[in-house]
């Protein structure tokens, strides 16, 4: 296929990767000439897909790594380099903020465009990394000598379908395919048709080593993608197998269009269009935000389950912090509410990552009869069956091969069971994350269309949580258009 | 212990054995008589606990084998068992009525007493079997020889107490302990209280072997006697480990009572006393039938289950060919009600083996939501992923690692599963007697309290029933006391 009718909507213009490098280059000149005039040692470079002219239209970012020798006080570093980021932010008239990943580092919206300043080492190879971010430079100049001038526009357009079938960025909310993963398949397979065409087969395991370093068995990953510039390592490890499964089963939808011959070519473009661009949910279309929350509740109606909601503040942790610790919280939840003999059909969670949280559980039992059956021992030895009987007495009975009794249940309803479980008391009965444990003993539990009569959310995170819930029930949307 | 106050009212009084053994020998000459009379190759012997003087007090029935020598011919031996059982019926103005055991024999009322004749082959030891009825003649031979006189009280002390905690007799129905077993286990332990004593310790597979032929290897059942008279038969292979268990925890509850040193004199007694008599329920002391149905059903309701009542009528076969159709099926329905993620609490049947059984189901969970997970292969093979979406098309998306669809439930209700399931159609879904399966398909389905508040059951059957009902819900009542 000639992928042009979907490129040129994503390619950057000619305008638009001007004006992006003027600002660019302005900057970086800006840096470069304060280091020299202050005396610091230290030198800024571009790096990302800025550098590697890889981004896409409108998505454009600006990172700047600022680099001193190896042998730099740790810091020196940490405070010229901030230093360095708000003197030029000022000077650009930027907004900035702080943000940390091995450490601190500053970004600033200028003229628009969101540009990074990261101060690292510059290294020449994995063995001298201090710090994780300093690979981004060994990545940065791997892409840029391997790939092609006209691979640029492959990568583009993987790195548009893996946004739209929702399997792209590493960050741990996405768990997806991460850009310079995205950049290495090209590199691999070529194009972006025959990358699609390849991972409709791939397999658990499947391996992908550009260098030939051979030490995949190193790795226990649904994907293992050796990076070619540190043979310890493998570029996938964050992708998780639901999405990598996504990105498999997309590629087949995907791949099916493309090699049926019974479609006319402008059939044949308009459903491939339909993968590069946002999906159109039937809920969504041209509906108000009550419309919306209606339709959303009739579904969940339909499905005869009662479905909660816990909500909840969170915490001031990052966004890559805060995931974890949710989804974790909420499948040990899960489980526990099953081990008490109800039975989660659904459940998940969702966040603003600044100021709510919720669990949303969807149950197919929810309340259960009275008693349940306590099994003891075994009827075979006497002494376990005597310690038994002395604690429980008469109500004991033999049942199969064991003493049973049948027990009042202590919790009838799934609601009995999360309020007592969410006190300070009993909130480790479940694994909790460890930052928001408190925040989750002040819940908010009501049901879904409670919940929804009454959204308390910031007013810009209520579609991405209608969205969510849109989601939660049509799962594989994204993948099939 | 002393049991004689036990005793005094179990063992049979003079002039019942003078009463007892005149009818019994008045039978027993008049056919020897009628056989030399007509030339008949046959004699009368008595066999069974008559002949044991191990019946309990009130229950005395003359068993009597009348043997034809090996070489008689089968039917000849049929023919004229019948004939001389019934013309000695007739002779003493019985109330005669035919049974089938390996072949027909015939039971009569006479004097108020039940009398068995069954025509027999006169055998010396297991090699010469020609049927299994055979084998009561080498059992009584053998209990003769080998029971002390003063250990017959202790017989009649177990099987009353087994009586009592409802493990005595084996038929299919109870699945206990045969009076021959019981009169072997008195043979191993010399006294009632010492068989007591030692069944606290059983385990699965204990082995009792009187004649140390050390054949148990032979068996896989939960308790192994092996038959004094062949050491290739284990004479407990019908009892259920169910009612084993019973015993073994009926045997330590007792024991406990005789060896509690804080009881004075009277209370023990009064307590021992109670396992040797019927088991005063409370439902049932001075109610009468609509006070005890509405205890039953306030127990049921309290529950918070729903119980389901399937009726229907029985066909014209024995107890013992009724009893294992109607449990393999119950069991076989509960299974399948579970795997279709409802979930039974406790299901039985009750039958009174002529006109009428109903299976009883509780049901913890007995309505479901609209869907359920329907699962397919694997995401990673492409080929049967291809032909799944091509079976169920836009409804697949990936769940885990496997392809699956939310698929409405064919049964939203274990009442909608049962009606589907009870069809001639579709009964063989389920794993069904063979002899009910018609009788089944014209079911009766009811709620408990719609079935007991229109009780259409014989009326000298309504108690069992009635008990039976208060045994499910109270189980394990008759081994303690």
């Amino acid at each position: 296929m000639n992928y042009e009718f979907i490129l040129k909507d994503i390619r950057p213009s000619k305008e638009e990767i001007e004006t992006v490098s003027k600002t660019a280059h302005s900057i970086l000149d800006f840096l470069n000439k304060t280091c020299r005039e202050e005396n610091i040692p230290a030198e800024a470079m571009f790096v990302g897909s800025f550098s590697k002219k890889t981004w896409l239209s409108g998505k454009s970012d600006i990172d700047i790594f600022i680099h001193f020798p190896l042998d730099a006080d740790i810091d020196f570093l940490k405070e010229k380099g901030l230093y360095l980021g708000y003197k030029t932010s000022d000077y650009f008239n930027g907004t900035p903020s702080e943000h940390f990943a091995s450490h601190p580092y500053l970004t600033s919206e200028i003229d628009g465009i969101e540009v990074d300043f990261v101060p690292c080492y510059l290294i020449k190879d994995a063995s001298e990394l201090k710090s994780a971010v300093d690979r981004t430079i060994l990545h940065t100049q791997y892409i840029k000598s391997h790939l092609k001038e006209d691979q640029i526009d492959e990568v583009l357009l993987l790195k548009k379908f893996m946004d739209c079938v929702k399997t792209y960025g590493s960050e741990y909310k996405t768990g997806g395919f991460a850009g310079y993963l995205c950049e290495l398949l090209i590199l691999k397979y070529g194009t972006f048709e025959h990358a699609l065409n390849e991972a409709q087969y791939w397999k658990y395991g499947t391996v992908i080593d550009l260098e030939d370093y051979n030490t995949a068995n190193m790795f226990n990953d649904p994907l293992i993608t050796i990076d070619p510039t540190d043979m310890n390592r493998n570029v996938a490890a964050a992708l998780r197998t639901e999405k990598m499964v996504d990105f498999i089963l997309a590629s087949r939808n995907f791949m099916d269009i493309v090699k049926d011959d019974s479609l006319s070519p402008e059939e044949k473009e308009s459903k491939i269009k339909k993968f590069f661009n946002p999906l159109e949910k039937a809920h969504f279309k041209e509906r108000s935000e009550d419309e919306i929350k209606r339709e959303l509740l009739e579904d969940f109606k339909d499905r005869g389950t009662q479905t909660l909601v816990i909500s909840f503040d969170v915490p001031d942790i990052s966004a890559d912090s805060l995931h974890p610790q949710l989804n974790k919280t909420v499948e040990s939840l899960t489980e526990k509410i099953n081990n008490e003999e109800f039975s989660v059909f659904k459940s998940d969670y969702w966040s603003d990552e600044e100021n709510a949280a919720i669990f949303l559980l969807e149950l197919n039992v929810f309340r259960q009869s009275k008693y349940k059956i306590h099994e003891g021992p075994k009827v075979w030895p006497k002494k376990a069956c005597d310690n038994f009987k002395a604690k429980w007495e008469d109500a004991v009975y033999p049942k199969d091969e064991f003493l049973v009794l049948t027990k009042e249940r202590e919790f009838k309803t799934a609601v009995d069971y999360i309020k007592h479980i969410f006190t300070l008391e009993n909130i480790h009965t479940i694994k909790v994350g460890k930052n928001i444990t408190e925040n989750l003993c002040n819940y908010r539990l009501m049901e879904i269309d409670e919940f929804l009569n009454n959204l308390d959310i910031e007013e810009d995170s209520k579609s991405d949580l209608l969205n969510f819930l849109d989601d939660f029930l049509n799962p594989g949307q994204y993948i099939k258009r």
